[in-house]
């Protein structure tokens, strides 16, 4: 266990549990399509609003985030009455589909840089973001028993990638963190969006 | 790593064993009844009986408490050879859904206060007693491809919370050990066996 | 968290890279033969290739070791571009098989050499070597939303089972590791060949 006690790289407080409220709420959103419980709806929001931190936390060798921090919790937990309390239609639509690309591209920085500040090489840091950005709802989908968003050929784990692998790129080449994660955030997002606006696919496996 | 070495609340050494026997046999009954090997039955024997402790543990950032304690694995592996041995239907009717409700109630009050000891904050170590309860029998579920517990309006999950979350308030409300885990326990494992006499489920989502 | 620093058991690096290659490989090729793209065959490569020992890393509270590794990581995706780029008829055939089933038999004996080596007990520390060559396999089926190897009646498991088992016992009994080792790889291989070459299944469950 090599673990540094060193200032982890956050958004302002007010942002990062924006960030969690929003991937909290598409795991709410799946659990009331199912017609789940409320119990059962703030534990999908949970596993979806802390799980690819938690694992990138524990992969690391470090506490999960949430354990240390009591406020993530009653972000969760809020998140998921919000979406209980209100019609599904009010979040049908693209407004969670956008929040929820700004949210994946922002904590695919983030994870890289926490990993990158205990010591991780580059490229495990970058892996450790793509983690952070899109385990939960991975976790989210086994769960519910719904193919995963990995399965399809959608850019949502390339735009993951890319934010990721720039903010290890532009840490290695000490570009400021205020500059680099910017660009490294917005690269992932205009790509997740344009994927979402023009329906951009993959190319998939065609070897035979 | 903010690791206090602390005394570790816990049942009487045998409780506890008997405890995960319980979980354990559920494991190992889900895999036979699927027909599977012996092999396969020791293993669902053990995510189900030492799942939810684990990742419990592994979110607080300890080792997981199967791994320093060597009593454990063997317990597991017997229950899975006491299923394999014996006539499925010994294990039908209702003895061990009361076990296993006793087991959930009594796991969730000693994860909560496993967590509290270890200094996590109310909230997120409720959270962490209701994991250690369920994510054994979620974990199970999913290696077996059927609906998780998590799925099923039963108040299963929700008696979880009930224990867990009395657990946190109790200990918050300075209430003696002894009284608080009695309390919190026998409250879940009441919601739980009304739950199952009754067949008493939660409302399901029906916001339009 | 009781974590001595102590010389872990490796092979020699060329090895250990290339039986986390071979594994990558299998994750690489499931992925291919569900038709995904490049990045969900990376990601398939990597929970494959490193996961069965990220949790045993993780249950013992120590960091995983890829992420102390910069190379392992460059492996996982150089083994993910090198199916990528191929036709998969290359892959097909027993080379891949038995390449598996040594990989297999090679980390069950390393994995639980590790939690020997950081003081587990034998029994448990078996228990992580059965983990360390299975687990990957099984997230990898879980995320195809395929049955996993753990629920089919051949030799896999049970083949696991032995090498770690014997090299625990081994341990236990002072033989040289030279020695012990590798007779407990050989024995779990030569039972996994004999399970591929003459169909061996382990009886299922038949009590009523």
């Amino acid at each position: 266990m090599i673990v540094q006690p060193f200032a982890t790289p956050a958004l302002p407080p007010f942002l990062d549990l924006l960030g969690i409220a929003v991937f909290a709420i598409s795991g709410a959103l799946a659990a009331v399509k199912m017609r789940q419980t409320f119990v059962t709806t703030c534990f999908f929001a949970l596993v979806t609003g802390v799980g690819g931190g938690s694992v990138r936390d524990v992969l690391i060798g470090l506490r999960a985030f949430w354990i240390s921090d009591p406020w993530v919790a009653a972000v969760v937990l809020a998140s998921a009455l919000l979406v209980w309390l209100t019609p599904s239609r009010w979040w049908e639509g693209m407004l969670l589909e956008w929040a929820d690309a700004l949210g994946l591209a922002v904590f695919c920085v983030l994870g890289t840089a926490k990993a990158l500040a205990y010591g991780v090489a580059p490229l495990p840091a970058a892996v450790l973001g793509v983690v952070t950005g899109c385990v939960g709802g991975m976790i989210r989908d086994v769960l519910a028993g719904v193919p995963s968003i990995l399965m399809r050929p959608e850019l949502y784990v390339t735009a993951a990638a890319l934010s990721a692998g720039l903010c290890a790129i532009f840490t290695a080449l000490d570009v400021p963190p205020a500059w680099g994660w910017s660009i490294a955030a917005l690269a992932g997002f205009a790509l997740r969006g344009a994927a979402m606006v023009w329906k951009i696919e993959l190319p998939t496996y065609r070897a035979e």
